[in-house]
């Protein structure tokens, strides 16, 4: 016994330290995107592929192999927890194994040279100047897929690293709902209903304003600002390098309040998941987010169904109105309430309402599984950009900022990445039914600005987890049932019916035209 | 040659990773003081304890080793820089080898723990909350300077650290010359000399403005901010991650101007320097700088000889009079140049003028030496600390944050450190008389506010040279001697006579007494 004791100390220890470079690159992004001066970023692109590498090479020891082995053979003397540990740190070990050490750093400086190629193409708005070090990325990926291998599409192969189990077969089946029927709600919804005006807010809002205004938001959300804090940044992100340092970043423009309410609230909602987080656990599968989807699970529900909800805005909407008297002089609460939530195709995903969302990530996984499995070349991949926006949104694309460069994503490598929003999104709403059931008066709760009961559940039935329970296997302890795409459908019938005056029952029966 | 060459680029590698693994531990310690939350302090300690280990396991690797003699013994095949860079790495690596993994791996944490406990005891003004955490880091430097070894006072091995060759031998006679000399030296002038008005420096200076003044005097300075950037801190420091990316730090008070443009232009020289070290030889001795004493020869150089000088203010006294035109409307650029060179004991030893400075560092000197070889205990420091402030500057400390607790460096394990203060401040004054022999219209030039003449002597003469030559040679061979205390007091005396009203002569007789 003394034997199994002192190995798993050994595997926790081992964990620990390959968590401890981890976070130190995560650090290393973070300044990047938040301060780093520009000179600086080849050889920071160094320093993060040095540390990769240590990573890696400690991901996929010998000595880790034997422990978890070990462990593993021996997992039921262990505590169930410590079991599934073992079983979550062996498969993930190896997976790993399958990536030479050469590759992660070829990866690793790839990586940060896209983000800058990035960073510079969306200053110029010109995609080719991103596109050599996007072809790149998307080499070295392909070259990924062969060696983690994969069963039926190579895209599977990195789908798996940010949901596990997912698969281009139940995504194709998951995005062909999407698209049949979120395209017609859409439409349905904006033919027949009264649309409201939107125009004041793009009135001028003071930045630092609007900055205080933000951070006031993530306090009542339950953010801890002794665990983390908030910056600015290009593209708003959420990073933890423990769940007691957990950043959140906004960025703020002067003539769109949404920009750093849907910011604020999204990452928020990241972020209380990282710092919900058992940090005993620090290191271990049982410390880390079961998967981006159950991750995006938590931004959604605090963006669409608190940050968006009437209930939030009975709570919120007056001391936001004493912060900018001139621009919001002559908005009621509803008028505020309708506003924000307008349907309206746009060419940008972080903007979108929440029915387009989903086609936005519908077009990113469709063109993400074509450069993969080589049917899509980044060559032409502005043109297809602007053809499927035009097609599936009705929109033109004015440029690439706006367009293919918009997302920081494939600069990051991060590819597989983008389906995980739109599960998020659809687990939110499962979610929150749920919550919504077992607190009676939650609406009630959130309209006096009090989120404790929310996160207190949140906590209680997600938070604590980490990867115990795998997404599809938590969805089912939480609700009682697998994913259901029926939630986001009946939610979102609902709340359209209201704000455009359009009986449910019309709404229900133009579906299934 | 192909293997010999092969080797040297072997060497290379690994230093640069060295280099990666401390540049993102470098990244960590600055995010501790500029960014971190207090929560999050514990496990960051602990994430640097195990990149320390990491970097120390390369830097004393038998890898490094067989390279380092190998490349030694073949030295005089190589080019005079590349022998230079084997040389000082193989004494590198002969020092590193002498401190276990372990040693490391628990000062790396003790500093973590000091520094926030530290900034605790800061904001209580409590010295007992310090105080176990300095008992360990000095029972730790004890036990390093067993580790190391040295021939006659333990201390000698730690001031090695940061100054190679000094010895508390050759400490002793400097710090006496300092006490026979400029106690007398201060007391006599501030005796005969005509005091000036310095209130107004205490008038309300609104705080963006002095943010935004210092970036001026920065950028005038040469400070090139796509290579960097400045942030706010408890205590100004530099420090880089790379030639590319040097961060300084300063503090801002609203009744106080001079804390800020001390530290802009201080910090903005130590900057200067690791800017212009060359990024070809990153990770490498000859892209180091060669010594904290030379280090603070350029901060040293910039702040008294440039930041305190009348042609500096003849430059840019009217530009920050217009950003401050309430509070120094009635102040001319003479009655300024005065006020911020006014003498006066204090018991801060970052706003000490640039007499009494010198005796600050004796006081910490003293101490050092004491703690280390067991004369004094760390428990009656403060005590010991305030007799000497009484004794040497007579003066009252009001408590422990304006005495023991107002410098970092102790918190940070940093013995050894604060003689290359008075070092740096000895060398600046003889570099810049070197200086202004160069260049005969210096004066002239500060007075213009162009700074591109001595910023280019300083890249000629030092910064360029990284380590290849020590501190005593690259002093020789810029000035044709050593380090000679001479050019300090001639120095000072002519200020301070100008200032003050004081014959020259006067000084000169007044102080054979």
């Amino acid at each position: 016994m003394s034997t199994l004791r002192t190995k798993y100390e050994l595997y926790v220890t081992h964990m620990r330290k390959i968590q401890d470079v981890n976070s130190s690159i995560a650090l290393m992004h973070w300044d990047n995107e938040v301060n780093a001066p520009i000179k600086g970023v080849k050889l920071r692109g160094q320093q993060i592929a040095t540390l990769s590498a240590v990573a890696h090479d400690w991901s996929t020891s010998s000595e880790l192999e034997q422990l978890l082995t070990s462990l593993y053979s021996q997992r039921h003397a262990l505590s169930e927890n410590e079991a599934r540990n073992i079983e979550l740190s062996l498969e993930r070990f190896n997976t790993e194994k399958k990536l030479p050490t050469k590759f992660i750093k070829l990866f690793s400086a790839a990586q940060t040279n896209a983000f800058h190629s990035w960073l510079k193409a969306r200053k110029a708005k010109d995609y080719s100047i991103f596109k050599n070090d996007l072809k790149i990325i998307v080499d070295l990926l392909k070259h990924k897929t062969d060696l983690i291998g994969y069963k039926n599409h190579p895209y599977d192969a990195l789908l798996n690293e940010f949901e596990k189990g997912a698969t281009v077969k139940q995504l194709d089946v998951l995005f062909g709902n999407i698209r049949n029927e979120l395209v017609v709600l859409a439409k349905n919804i904006m033919d027949n209903g009264n649309p409201s005006d939107k125009e004041f807010l793009k009135r001028h809002f003071d930045k630092k304003k609007q900055w205080d205004f933000g951070i006031e938001l993530l306090k009542q959300m339950g953010f801890d600002f002794e665990a983390g804090r908030q910056d600015i940044s290009e593209h708003p992100f959420t990073t933890a390098f423990s769940s007691r340092d957990v950043r959140v970043t906004t960025r703020i423009e002067e003539g769109n309040l949404l920009e750093l309410i849907g910011g604020c609230v999204h990452e928020g909602g990241h972020a209380l998941y990282e710092m919900g987080l058992e940090s005993e656990y620090y290191g271990l599968p049982l410390g880390m987010a079961t998967s981006l989807g159950i991750h995006e699970s938590q931004s959604r529900l605090w963006e669409n169904h608190v940050g968006l909800s009437l209930s939030y805005w009975k709570a919120n909407f007056e001391s936001m109105k004493k912060l900018f008297p001139v621009a919001l002089g002559d908005v009621t609460l509803i008028q505020f309430y309708k506003a924000i939530n307008q349907l309206a195709p746009n060419c940008l995903r972080t903007v979108a309402d929440e029915i387009h969302y989903h086609l936005h990530v519908l077009i990113r996984y469709e063109i993400e599984k074509g450069l993969i499995d080589g049917s899509i070349e980044v060559e032409s991949l502005e043109e297809i950009w602007n053809q499927k926006y035009k097609d599936l949104l009705g929109i033109v694309v004015p440029h690439s900022t706006y367009g293919v460069l918009q997302d920081v994503h494939w600069a990051e490598g991060l590819f597989g990445y983008f389906p995980t929003y739109s599960l998020g999104s659809l687990y939110a709403a499962q979610f929150f039914a749920k919550a919504s059931e077992d607190l009676p008066d939650l609406q009630e709760q959130i309209s006096q600005g009090n989120m404790k009961g929310l996160l207190e559940w949140l906590r209680t039935n997600i938070h604590q987890y980490g990867k115990k329970y795998d997404s599809e296997e938590l969805c089912k302890r939480i609700t009682g049932e697998g994913l259901n795409f029926k939630y986001f459908i009946d939610y979102a019938k609902e709340k359209y019916s209201h704000i455009y005056n359009i009986p449910l029952d019309v709404l229900n029966k133009e579906i299934e035209i």
